[in-house]
Order: C-alpha cells, then sequence, then structure tokens
C-alpha cells in the first residue's frame, strides 16, 4: 500500500519520498507546491512509484483527492511552517493555521479514509526555555516550554493529534526533529514556499564552498543538536510502518556533542572544493555565514533507539562524507550555483 | 480609563464585568451574544459605567470598533470555547481557531490600539496528565501535559501570547483559573452561546435545590480545585491593574482541599431551601447530578498571592454562605426556575 506525504516538497518531506522510493514503495506526494527539478530528477531515479498531488493542507477535498490516488497505509505528515521572528510577528495567525488547524485537517482526512496511522513530525523546539537549561532533553520529564509560535503550534499539533488519537481511535506516533542538516535544505527567501525562515550554517557554507568563495564565520561558535536530514527521513519512513509502539511521542535527533562542528565541516569542504576558504570574521567584519541560535542542549534518543531499533548517525565524520558527497553530487543543481 | 473585557456574557465574562462595575470602572463588555436579562439587570444597578459591544472575538473589525467605544487603559480577554469531548471530536478546529487564533487576533486588537496590559485566562487544565499525580501544581516546575483540546488550546494561547508580548513590547499576564463554582454558572446546552460544555455539579445542585427537587449523587465524590467566580472576577480586574508583576503565568484557584465540599454544599442548600433532598444513588438508579471528573491535585497560589496581594477564598463555610446568599437572590431569575 501507498504511503500519503504532506509537504512532500519540502526540506523534510523529500528526504522522507527519497527513503521510501528508495525502498520500493509507492508514495503519494502532497503538496501546495511542486517539487523543485533538481530534487525530481532524483526522486524518477528510485525504485518506487512516485504519485506527485498538488494541494493545499488546508483543503479537505485535496487531501480526500490524494488519499483516493491509491490506497494508504499511513500518511506521514511533514507540512509546516518553519517561521523565524519577523515571520511571527507579522502573521502570527497563519503558524497556528498551518501548523495545527492543518495538522487537525491532516488527522480528519485519515479518520475519512480509514488510514490506520499518522506519523506527525514535531520538533526539538517544543522544550523551548529547557533547551537553554543544562541536562538532556527527555521525552518523558523535561519540561515543555516552547519559546516561540512555531515551537507553540508543534507542541499544539502533539497533543490535539494525541487527543484527536484517542476520540476517533488512530494510531498517531510524534517524533521531535533535532536540527536538521543534510541533503535538500534550501534557503528560506528562495524557497518555493517560502515558509522556512531558517538555512542552517553547513549549508550555507556547502553554497559558499560551490561557488569557490570564502566563508566569515561569526566569532562565536554554533553548535545544536543537529540530525542528518536522510536519516530524519529513513526513520520517519520506519514509524510509518512499525507496530503499535509503547509511546506517542519520541525525540529523533543524533544526540551528540557537535562542538567545533563548524570548523570540521568548513575542512571537509576545502578538501572537496579546493577554491574555497575560510575564516573567522575580524571584528568590524559582517560574518557571511549566520546562526539563528547558539547553544541547545541535546537530546535523548534512547527512547526511539529502545522501541524501533532504529537511529540516526552518530558519527559526525560519516555525516559530513555523506553529505560531502551529496553536495558535490547534487548541491549545484539543487542551489542553481 | 475604561476595561475591555472579551467573552463579557459568559460565565468568567460576567464575573470580571460585576467586579468593575461594582468599583466604579468604565466597562466595554464585548461578547458576540447579548448579556443574559437576568445579569444585565443585576449589573445595571452597580456604580460603574457599562458599554456593551455585540462582535465576534475573531472579528478583527468588530474588536477594534470595540476598543474606539472609550479609552481603553487594559483588556481582559475571557472569551473561549470550553470544549468537552462530543464538542473536541465533533468541531476540533474550532476550539483552536476561538482559543488560539483568538487570542492572537485580541493581541493583534490591543497592538493596533496601544493597549498597554491584556490578561488573558487560562486554565489549570493545561497541566493535564500532572493533575493526576500526586503533588501541587506550581508554575515554574510542573510539566504541562494538557490532555484535552481545551487544554491544550489554552497552553498555547498562553505560549503564543508570551511571544507576542516580546515580538510587540506589550504587557500580557496570564491566569491559569481552577474550576470555577459560584455565580454566573450557566448549563453548556441552554447557554446563549453554546460554548460551554461543562457545568458544575454546585450549580446543578443549586438549581435542584431551587425547585424543590431530589438529588440522586453519584457513588463516587467528586472533588477538584475549584474557586469561587467573584473572587476569580475581582482578581482578574486586580491584574488588568497591577504594575508590572514578576511573573508572567499565575494560579488563580482556591488551592484548598475540596473533599466532601458536595455534602456540605447540599447540607447549605437544604438549610435555605427546605424542599430540597439529596442522597447518593442506589445501584441501578441513575444519578442527578454528574461530575466531568473525579479528583485532581491541588494548584499552588502563593504565587499570585505574594505578587498581588489578592487571594480567592479559602474558606470554605464563606464561600457556600456568599454562593447559598447568590443562588437564594438571583439563581430563579438566572437559571429561568
Amino acid at each position: 500500500m501507498a504511503i500519503l506525504v504532506t509537504g512532500a516538497s519540502g526540506y523534510v518531506g523529500i528526504n522522507v519520498v527519497e527513503a521510501l522510493l528508495a525502498a520500493g514503495r509507492e508514495v503519494i506526494a502532497f503538496d501546495a507546491a511542486p517539487l523543485h527539478p533538481a530534487a525530481g530528477a532524483v526522486l524518477a531515479a528510485l525504485p518506487g512509484t512516485l504519485r506527485p498531488v498538488e494541494g493545499d493542507v488546508l483543503d479537505a477535498g485535496a487531501l480526500d483527492r490524494a488519499l483516493a490516488a491509491a490506497p494508504v497505509s499511513a500518511i506521514i505528515h511533514t507540512a509546516a511552517v518553519t517561521s523565524g521572528p519577523a515571520r511571527e510577528a507579522s502573521t502570527p495567525q497563519r503558524v497556528f493555521e498551518v501548523n495545527v488547524q492543518g495538522t487537525i485537517g491532516v488527522l480528519e482526512a485519515a479518520r475519512r479514509a480509514a488510514v490506520s496511522r499518522v506519523v506527525i513530525t514535531s520538533s526539538g523546539a517544543v522544550y523551548g526555555e529547557s533547551l537553554y537549561r543544562p541536562g538532556t532533553m527527555d521525552e518523558g520529564s523535561t519540561p515543555v516550554l516552547p519559546l516561540t509560535l512555531y515551537a507553540t503550534s508543534k507542541y499544539a499539533a502533539e497533543r490535539a493529534a494525541r487527543r484527536l488519537a484517542e476520540l476517533w481511535q488512530l494510531r498517531v506516533v510524534c517524533a521531535r526533529l533535532g536540527t536538521l542538516i543534510g541533503p535538500w535544505e534550501r534557503d528560506g527567501a528562495s524557497h518555493v514556499h517560502g515558509v522556512r525562515d531558517n538555512f542552517g550554517p553547513h549549508s550555507q557554507l556547502a553554497c559558499i564552498a560551490l561557488a569557490g568563495g570564502e566563508a566569515l564565520l561569526p566569532a562565536q561558535e554554533a553548535s545544536r543538536d543537529w540530525v542528518y536530514s536522510a536519516d530524519v527521513g529513513r526513520t520517519l519512513a520506519a514509524l510509518a510502518d512499525a507496530p503499535d509502539l509503547p509511546h506517542t511521542v519520541y525525540n529523533l535527533s543524533a544526540g551528540i556533542d557537535w562542538s567545533g562542528d563548524i570548523g570540521q565541516w568548513c575542512a571537509v569542504l576545502a578538501a572537496r572544493f579546493p577554491r574555497f576558504r575560510w575564516r573567522t570574521a575580524a571584528v568590524g567584519e559582517t560574518p557571511t555565514v549566520h546562526y539563528t541560535d547558539l547553544a541547545r542542549s541535546l537530546m535523548a534518543v534512547d527512547r526511539l533507539h529502545a522501541d524501533l531499533g532504529l537511529a540516526a548517525q552518530r558519527d559526525r565524520a560519516q555525516i559530513h562524507r555523506r553529505f560531502a558527497d551529496w553536495v558535490a553530487g547534487h548541491g549545484a543543481a539543487w542551489w542553481g550555483i
């Protein structure tokens, strides 16, 4: 049976679709925006069957049509607005409309179509204030104190999904994602959707490396709980197929110490792209790489590992190698460099 | 300057308006539904100035018109859908629309009108799972694990308000209310709004007492963290006038042990309404009083007391006397008995 992926043209979505197609699955790729041609070319070469359906996650009729495209065993819901402060200040309602009402709409569609399993993508951002306190973010005991509208909407979507699963007898599982690095990230400003405001430093550096430029890093290093995007795609796909799990919420991240990673990634890029140079911006110089946040606590990842038997890559050298391979193979087409 | 009260025809709202008018204040009473005449008659006799403005909290233009009715120093936002399981299963989107988007809409209106202070009414329900664990619900340390869509929407509204206050430089304070007992509660089914699904046992019993009937109580006693509604009105009014407070979230409840209260309230009612009888329903008999929940942990109330110098009544005998006085004076007109 097919898997329906919402937000299939987005960062998380493409990674999920790629993992499913690589495993030979049939995928209904639902999104308001078409898939970028550079991603389309890669996905078309995979063994599975891709059925793109254009539609808005807030449009119940469009969701019903997508669910009628093939018999569907599960929905992986990745459609979301990933908002930064400017978007939150200017269109706060929209964040909740897409992230909360959109999630409820997907669950309503699942119920109408009698789809047995829905995987909800939440975010480690839900921990909010706790991310800036010592300790590891644990699904069971860490206070959930979301700071942004994005994080607040994600926690509301989680809890709403939990409640509706109970009222409607659905099987829902939520994954709280770490901060993705890896294939298929785009700068929000240039993104087809215009719904993703963050563009991670690893991708920023990859773009500079591909263009053969020099990166000026901020004086203070950034390090957060990153996770390789392809691993996220593969794990979300596994959650869609998993039998009933003992919990409804799972952290999905690498859960490792990433300190010093920006410099190491620069060295990996320089080895592949010899014209690439990098240094820390001098006092008075404007860095050409920006970080949306400096440091956050790590997420505990043992619950997912124990229950699903699957974990995201925790070896930084392996992640760098995989991502550098991808940048060399697909980066220029994807970023238009 | 005037205070704008949203949801002014609802349970919390009428209590707030009454407290403000009793203090001689000017009140813009904003609601989609008109005030019930029985409440209107009581409020009209108070010294303050009441300016009713009919409008939906989701209608930005209506909010702007209400804020233009007089110079406004603060908004007390009580408009909400108080949903039970049936409503949550049938119209889940609506709960978030009113409780989250509605709150954001009120903050947007406050910003447009340069209103300096907004008081948000949240609920002890936000503690969710924690309410069924031992311990006292503390604003700073108790995990917030909302179970219902109502509770989830209230926590989302709290956190969204906190974020927007920061982005827009507003002064926002949230009060997590206990379960109200006391004046101006109506049965959801008969309510003008149809947005309040719970009708507390104290009011149910008062209605039976006024009608001179017999109450059949469920075998298992209910007891939760009740708070006298008039105290809630008075405290929310004080929050609207308070200088900057050290916290943005406050529990507002009695925080006392209410066990055995249903029986005691029956005895108080019987002393006032001699035809009233009550007993526990026998096995096989259907109780005529219902409880939406059996037992919940108490809320810590010391933060509000320390910072505002004001607390809700904690003497059950006093609360019973005040409520019985109100039932005798206004219950028949209010409930149409």
